[in-house]
């Protein structure tokens, strides 16, 4: 194809799980648009974003279309497989198609900033098809869902905030842990045993608080990081380690 | 007064500064609010959530109430004056009387939860009256649109990212810009030539963008901080540093 026939492309985050925690702006761009492509995958909730569309914007007339997007190998130079970037080939084409046409809206739960699918795509479309326009739409992230919840500000004043995964090791969390005024644990749904170890070591297990599936119905909250530790925790799990406690009580 | 006869008080994220940024929760409970309370002070260009609300929420029927927020003395121990702890009390009693005689929604900035006067709000009303009922409802962050806007991710796969105000001395900062995968310097407006100078000797001036007035419609994005620097930026400046480029470009 020459030249540029194809409508944008919107990725639009849709916010941690509450449907009105979607912006005015995704509400029109979805409500407009003909087809939505929605990834699919096991563990990575991401049909969570249609749920949430569907409970404000009627989808009856639109296409649905489900991509699988192979996961966790993508990231890093030289270590995607011909296997997985084939899979994104095919994607990437298939939403081009659609892109020429009608009005495309891919829905991503949370922020496309914040480890989202959103940003994969954007590459692989426009490795692709330089010419085609993709915009972009900022969304409620899980995070700041989760401060809200637990009345606990992510940073005040001076401070300064740190967003880990914490798959990493214990060393470099420790370092991040103690250098930082309040740190966002992100995954922490398969090493909870590590992180209470952890935060029990630097004396942190009272300045943490756990959200589970924040913003959606079945959110639960824990202050007791070793009774999180016993439930089994949803992937969608966030914990907030905030060491000063509140400003300006006297 | 004797037991709780208060309303509840919303303290609600409007988003950076594009109306259609506010989320459908925010619009309703704006909406329905008897009464908006608006902090004014002098640089924190608060007044903007008031511009933003307009924007989309008709206010002639609502009471206005704006109250002056002495900044910048309230946080950490110790260091609150006599005369900004009576402001603040007299700003808590102000909203504690629309409580009792209607619905009382204080827009904010951004998102509550990133260096909003929102908790400050929040701890002082607790203080005074602890019974009372006070919801966070979060907004879309002027990083996050910072992201969207110059197609920047802040986290992919196992990245760090760090929230920094860009105030710190260079020892600190050059740390946090060392050890992160994505670096985003909050308050940059009147350190320019620091931060360039600082990106410079680390080898970070090309993995640098700084977004001006984020989703507003005089907004600026700059990938050459040397020019940034030259200009008369906003307070609203934000610098993203992202080290990785992109991601699955073969």
């Amino acid at each position: 194809m020459s030249g540029n026939t194809h409508n944008d492309l919107y990725i639009v985050g849709v916010g941690p799980g509450d449907p009105e925690l979607m912006t005015v702006k995704a509400m029109r761009l979805l409500t407009d648009a003909d087809t939505l492509v929605v990834p699919k995958g096991r563990e990575n909730g991401e049909s969570t974003a249609l749920n949430i569309v569907k409970s404000l914007v009627p989808i009856e007339d639109k296409e649905i279309v489900e991509i699988y997007f192979p996961m966790h190998k993508i990231y890093k130079n030289g270590t995607t497989s011909d296997e997985v970037t084939l899979a994104w080939k095919q994607a990437a084409t298939t939403i081009l198609e659609k892109m020429s046409s009608g009005k495309v809206v891919f829905p991503t739960l949370g922020d496309p900033s914040l480890y989202s699918t959103g940003f994969y795509v954007h590459a692989t479309l426009l490795e692709i098809h330089p010419d085609i326009q993709i915009k972009i739409i900022p969304g409620i992230t899980a995070m700041a869902n989760c401060s809200a919840a637990t009345a606990t500000p992510l940073c005040l004043g001076g401070e300064l905030l740190s967003v880990v995964p914490a798959t990493f090791n214990d060393e470099r969390l420790a370092q991040v842990l103690e250098t930082f005024d309040t740190i966002v644990l992100m995954k922490v749904y398969r090493v909870m045993d590590r992180i209470v170890g952890l935060l029990e070591r630097l004396g942190l297990l009272g300045s943490a608080v756990l959200v589970e599936k924040s913003g959606q119905p079945d959110e639960r909250i824990f202050t007791d990081m070793r009774q999180a530790a016993r439930e089994d925790l949803h992937y969608f799990s966030t914990i907030i380690v905030r060491k000063e406690k509140m400003v300006n009580r006297q």
